[in-house]
């Protein structure tokens, strides 16, 4: 019940804008959007109809204009960038970092890209071209290539005063990163360790080795990973020959972490996670249709299980009646041991070591629950059709399809993992033909057996 | 196919420790072990089997004891604690952070808590007592108590020189905050500012009073949100009279976005998060059997409905082999409303103002989705049964049951949300509850009355 009483921010911004929206006056739809962060009006401007976002997006600061684009979704971002000027995208994404840029480049009009690029000094051009030579979704991407580095043969006292000429640092710099003449990575200094040591302290005292760099090709699934375990703020990238290249920060590792659960949540139901909540209707039947196909399908294939015993069913109408429970009750089974699988092979959990213990298990809570779930159903099915073999039948084909929903629960999500596909998307598909299939196949042809000799 | 490739290094670890396991040597499982942090090492231990799980604990270095703990899920908790002597125990939590200790308290055996409140000093133990005092999932549970603070009235030089005198700062500190003399939160100044500016700078010039604290009794998905809104490292925490109690980091933050994330989808399949992969079959049966009886209910709903139609049946076992169809696709278009829904409600992007919009949206899309698929299903229907009024009926149904499956897709889970219920947990059985009886319904009615007359 806690969900209720707690004061939701956002939608309580949504309803004071929606009101001044509809009032006409946008002069305090102004001055409430600009109180908001950047992802805070991405966030809004994703809960807006097409309409209402066109006027809203219109009034949003200008020099907010490139984080904004950050933080929505990718239809979404679509439609922002087609309602503005080139000038407009190039004046909003020009000052962003290279690792945010090179995240927006490729939604822009090849025109608008070529002025920014024009824009940017030969250094920043060569950074982003260099960041966006390595493939999405790897640790080349996410680096931000502005990092601060000094070397070892030097003082705590030197480096304060470098610091005060340098001004200000990048985002989130909790290390500077010590690095050889040839730039190559060394080990990290905390501004802590500056700020509790005595000036005349070598650097290389409080150089800190232990925390390994991250490899610039690494998967951004394993940079999450290693962040989440070892509580970075942030970790230094390197190539093949250990020179340093830039620097991931926890922020972009936030995001990732949002989106792989949005995939995962989304991606099960066959949506891709950067579909518009308010996608013209054509697009959103487009999104949905793949899916639904490749379900009906499925369907097909179990119905066409269910015609091979018309002839049954035609005798015992019964079976009509009880034949969705037995299919139903297989999916639900089903579905929570993929669920536990699928969560065991994203930490990494279950592989070729185990697999064999967690079938074992769930092989045998399979059993027992079907054979607990199979009582109570024969026993309703007895009080409604007064035929105990029937009932026989029913607790037999649940029982099963208990364990044929286990089965697939483990090695479905295993299969796919090792076929190189994602479980989380393919494997409830997949789960459900199984346990429709043999459900249907389980019940109906006992009862053929049983009921018609 | 991208995931074949990528190296998993928590199952290869796993592989290489099982393979260890397996001959028998555990000095290279020990060093193994240790060589992780205590978040892989927890991780390590959920994928184990209770046997080799309680070896390898054994193995892990007693000062990780703590830290590992505060890794794993409840339930595999429950066991390690079960493993080991109260001392043991009292040895692991002392050195904890009182946040994290806040954490585990209650899982320990009660001797042991009188225990550690022994070992602790006043201070400590009052602190502990007081976050203790605040309600779990709040912002008062995640704070730790232990600060640094600074007074207006000074210098960047008194500060450095207070810091060089104080030693280490307590971890992820990114920023110092300022105080009143009643303790009362002012603002904070970056660590960054303090090495950038001049000695002899004023404290009261890099104060930022920006950023506003976060209230004790925030619930802890708000403090999330708010984290990745705005990119923050940490945040202060105060009571309703501005005191400064503690500070929240982003470690914790990241646990509490991928508990979220893991919530929702083990809840959907009604487990709970913190199931053990290797429960015991007893404890695994007794977990899945509530979701289950609920949806054994709903499956007896369904039938009842197919009950009311065996006459019908009987005249035309056709319907019984389509059925299924028209009952499943209504629930796999509603999953996928549902789920846009969820990931909306969530983010704070659907409310009142929207719901109207995004309703009208879904139907459309529905009704388009219905009546392309209808046509699919109706043209199979014809060259399988050879009659055009069941083509007919099948289409017609399958429409109807992808609109009602679009209506209870958006309203079901605002109202749930409205009821104080996550709609991720219970969204799912009722949305197919609805799809199954109007699906049954609209098709086994309409063939009623379509082909018996």
């Amino acid at each position: 019940m806690a969900e209720a009483v707690r004061h939701d921010k956002t939608a309580r911004q949504l309803r004071l804008l929606s009101d001044a929206l509809d009032s006409g006056r946008l002069g305090p739809v102004r001055r409430l959007v600009n109180t908001l962060s950047p992802a805070e009006i991405g966030n809004l401007l994703e809960s807006l109809p097409p309409g209402q976002r066109t006027v809203v997006w219109g009034l949003v600061d200008a020099e907010d204009d490139g984080e904004v684009l950050l933080h929505v979704g990718d239809e979404v971002r679509e439609g922002l960038i087609a309602d503005m000027d080139p000038d407009e995208i190039v004046a909003a994404v020009e000052d962003l970092d290279i690792d945010d840029l090179a995240d927006l480049v490729e939604d822009l009009p090849d025109t608008v890209i070529d002025e920014v690029l024009k824009s940017m000094d030969r250094e920043n051009r060569e950074r982003l071209e260099q960041v966006l030579s390595y493939p999405e979704d790897s640790a080349g991407r996410l680096m931000n290539p502005d990092v601060v580095t000094v070397r070892t043969d030097t003082t705590v006292d030197v480096v304060l005063r470098y610091l005060r000429l340098r001004g200000e640092l990048p985002d989130h710099t909790d290390h500077l990163y010590v690095v050889s003449r040839r730039h190559q990575y060394l080990g990290r200094i905390a501004l802590q360790a500056l700020l509790t040591h005595e000036a005349n302290t070598p650097i290389n005292e409080l150089l800190d080795d232990e925390q390994p760099a991250i490899d610039v090709t690494e998967s951004a699934d394993e940079v999450a990973r290693q962040f989440s375990d070892h509580d970075w703020i942030s970790a230094p990238v390197v190539d093949d020959n250990n020179i340093l290249l830039g620097r991931i920060t926890i922020d972009d590792v936030v995001d990732i972490i949002r989106e792989q659960a949005e995939h995962q949540a989304l991606g099960a139901a066959g949506l891709d996670e950067d579909e518009d909540l308010f996608s013209p209707v054509r697009r959103a039947v487009r999104g949905r249709m793949l899916w639904l196909g490749i379900n009906l399908v499925t369907a097909f294939l179990a119905s066409s299980v269910v015609g091979q015993f018309e002839g049954t069913l035609q005798q015992v109408v019964a079976l009509a009646v009880l034949m969705p429970i037995v299919a139903g009750m297989g999916g639900n089974a089903g579905t929570q041991v993929l669920a536990l699988m699928v969560r065991g092979l994203a930490l990494g959990q279950v592989g070729a070591s185990n697999a064999k213990v967690l079938l074992w298990k769930e092989i045998r809570v399979a059993v027992i629950n079907g054979l607990m779930l199979g009582t109570v159903v024969a026993l309703v099915a007895l009080a409604w059709f007064q035929n105990w073999r029937l009932s026989l039948v029913i607790a037999s084909a649940l029982t099963i399809n208990l364990s044929a929903a286990a089965l697939a629960g483990v090695l479905v999500p295993l299969t796919l993992k090792r076929m190189g596909f994602d479980p989380a998307l393919a494997g409830g598909v997949i789960l459900t033909t199984v346990t429709d299939v043999i459900g249907f196949l389980s019940f109906l042809g006992l009862a053929t057996l049983v009921l018609l000799h």
